[in-house]
């Protein structure tokens, strides 16, 4: 079928080919002139057929508001538009209701797929009305791979990228098991080979995994990670589902964790802790010692106490 | 080779059939003289060869430290013992000292692979010499899953079983982390077939493993966990994780997070929150006012003030 | 000096009088007419000389919004609305900005203190220009305890209420942890009077405080809590404090736990440990049966290893 | 009444003064000849008259066994030990055993107070039999606070030491607490002065203790903290009480979170956090081109994917 990309840049530009490949009509638009196939989204409008579907593939937050505004003008009743970036589902059903006041319909999906999306498909996560996305599965049959995994239609307008949220959260925590468990191994008297460990656990384990499978690429590039710092970044997406978790008033102590230990990982020093070591410090004799010089002893300073 | 097996329960006496199929003579003991090959230990020990090979197959703790101190009578310098059990680390590294006062080897082996390991292999997780661990490698070739994978020698007397015990660590967290993305789908208001996201995330995504297969598994036999209970049990192992990590100084909070969930799956009622609430009541205004009528009004009663 | 109150509740009320009977001349709004001293808002704003200084004390959100509204639209250049609810800090920087494009000022102010206030004062912790704080200054000398503490000009518009929401979050964790304690001293073989210990904790030690008298209060009424259930309620200062933290990529561990436990208090049963039960059911021997049982034996299917 | 006294450092010094003081005979021992009152632990034996007291005052682990040993060789029947020193509960219950094989009393006493103590009075925690603490009562009434707070015969023997190390647990999750609460008041855009909020806490709020109070002591000091690094150590007390829950299945979020914290702090770099980044970089464009470069483009070799 026919449809208008908005943004080609790595993932866009190779949605684009896989699409293409797969016998659809693509017009894209971007920003770039070297990539886009129109000088304005205004031209990709009028180049496609009604009823219209395009595909937005630019950065969560600004760009996408943007991208949605002036879709908003353009497109017409009966026009579909897919949020396939990385937009938080609160601001989809913003997005939604937007563009239902002027009767075009609204698709979120959330892509898992990176670089090798192109090849061997790209796992979508997808959310809008039935006959929305009925009208779509053409598109999404050719990203998704081949077989019967890696695509959902996950409920209403946001569960496509909230379920692509959640999937990043048990990400997170996933890592982070890896990571304690790494950790601990290291600090072991006994354990002497700890890339041997993770190698030996790809088979007969609970807990092989594609993760498991990367750790151990990783540990046979660099045995020992010294050419690694522990610093670790986190993308929005963890972030979101913490706060989405507060506000289902969901417990989620571990992926939780995971965030936390990536934001501690990101300190030269942490001013928690310099507030547990001054609080050691003034309950210790030392420091007690030089409070006592400094006071005034007034009658209204209380004596530290252990 | 030749090798004595004490213990033919589910796990031992599948891995005893293993062996045999693999073309090693085996003598068995075990209580229940109904699966035993021999009547007493005494027996088994003089049945085999010097030097002789003995795995312990037996329940960690007390059988285990039995068994170990009646070999420790029987066996003869240049023999070795296995244990296969899920001992601690710590008891390997007082059973290697035990034995090896009487110049007996001792190998600890951590095993993976429950009631499929007699088809598909065990993973194992060894500590020990490397003499020993050599002269046992044909027992552990057979036992182990075909290919490149399932067999690690790890370090030193313990590393088998420590290296075991983290990866049940690993585990708690992998399935807290699939638990708490369960539960904050299921809290959305807009994803509307959660086992749906579950299934499409096999392929293409990050977090694709064996638990996820499980998951979808359990997911396929009832959509919504409407006949599990939350509660979860939690073998010793992953409790030994977290005190070996506080005892080596290591953060572990996603693994222990994991463990505490357990826990607190398994109260009625939590005392701590009991705790909070009743500190909620005192100083709200209702409590206070109860409070002031059963105190006498003498002047050290400190009010309450929020 | 002359103040308008608009919202006469518990807290509103007191405030009121405590003001009066410090020599100032309220004039109170209500929406209940037994409690008001003008009919509208219109009329309140009437009766105060400019430039006026009206304190909002109704409930956070809508309320407040609609307040702040209709004082903009009342109002005149130089006069300051007191926000004295429990705002969110980020609604606080909006309604500045609404006022101060009419010359409004603004000034946030968080208060604690509950039924005590009246008599003892409220602690304050207030957020804006420094001039507008210093106009206000004899109000908050009036309203906050005698003596040093108590009262803060914290710093910008939203201050107050941020550093009121910290307080917050910093007694959910001192909450926990003496439910921590309770609990762990419950369970424990060889203590036997564990209200005996936080009676004596009350002297000498490192956690003297409040809350620890308070706690004794409570055990003192209940020796074993079994008259309270262990659940307990969070008001959205704990979330909100989750959440600014994760928007600072603040790593807060035990607060963030202390969230939590409430949030898991208030379940029935958890989602997250019925997936973890499953899991483990899954990897089971038993599971293992029943999932063959129903699976046609075909190549494709993964048998469940351990 | 008499009691003898072993181990007469900063501690056990100024409590034999206290004692002293107090109208007490005490006969102290200690390796240092200077401050010791005897040249042996068996002249103090026999300074004292049966039935003797003897409390001791030295580093817990193999110090304190060491004395029992010695005290179990030299005492008599009915003689009783006291161990006010930091030992483990579960060593006290050995201890308790070993001396009453030979009907020699033992008691527990969790002794809290530093070098305020000996003006102030020590808060004690006591395990053991009601007749032996009922003979050691003017020795504890010496020791203790003036009033009615401060002691506390907590249960049977380990009682007293358990009771410390909850009271240590807590201890540390309240310093997390006032740590997590400064750091995200640092964090703040909006807040502007950290220190006066602490100030300003100290009247009329819930989180009102005398930690809150060092807080601010330290905060006067140095009111950004710059000269104290955010490096914290833990004393065994704080780890006994994560492992005590874990042995009584109890979850200790906070109290964990709040150890774990420690172990952080304390750390040049994080191989958890190795992990985390090794695998996000495993999953991002760069790292799988290097990784392309490296591989023989084998069949067998997954390509990553996101």
């Amino acid at each position: 079928m026919e449809l208008g990309i908005i943004g080609l840049g790595k993932m866009g530009g190779n949605m684009a080919e896989r699409l293409r490949r797969g016998g659809h009509t693509v017009v894209g638009y971007d920003r770039n002139p070297d990539v886009s196939d129109v000088a304005t989204v205004e031209e990709l409008v009028q180049r496609l057929a009604a009823p219209r579907a395009v595909w937005v593939m630019v950065p969560a937050g600004g760009p996408t508001q943007e991208t949605v505004n002036r879709l908003g003008e353009l497109l017409e009743p009966g026009d579909v538009v897919i949020d396939g970036g990385n937009s938080h589902y609160v601001d989809d059903q913003k997005h939604g209701e937007q563009l239902a006041a002027k009767d075009i319909g609204f698709v979120d999906c959330g892509v898992s797929g990176g670089v090798w999306g192109l090849q061997n498909g790209y796992a979508l996560m997808v959310g809008g009305d039935e006959d929305n996305v009925k009208r779509l599965m053409p598109i999404f049959e050719t990203l998704k791979p081949e077989g019967e995994f890696g695509f959902v239609h996950a409920g209403k307008i946001g569960a496509g990228h909230f379920a692509k949220m959640v999937h990043n959260g048990v990400e997170y925590a996933m890592m982070q098991a890896f990571g304690e468990g790494y950790e601990l191994l290291e600090a072991s008297d006994v354990v002497t080979d700890v890339p041997a460990v993770f190698h030996s656990w790809q088979e007969g384990t609970v807990i092989r995994s594609w993760l498991l499978d990367l750790m151990n690429r990783a540990l046979a590039e660099d045995a020992t990670l010294d050419e690694i710092r522990g610093y670790a970044n986190d993308s929005g997406e963890g972030r979101w589902t913490v706060q989405a978790a507060v506000d289902h008033a969901v417990p989620l102590p571990a992926i939780t964790a995971s965030l936390f230990a990536r934001f501690a990982s990101r300190q030269d020093d942490s001013p928690a802790m310099k507030v547990v070591a001054a609080l050691r410090n003034q309950f210790g004799g030392h420091a007690v010692e030089s409070a006592k010089g400094a006071d005034s002893p007034g009658a209204d300073v209380k004596p530290p106490q252990l």
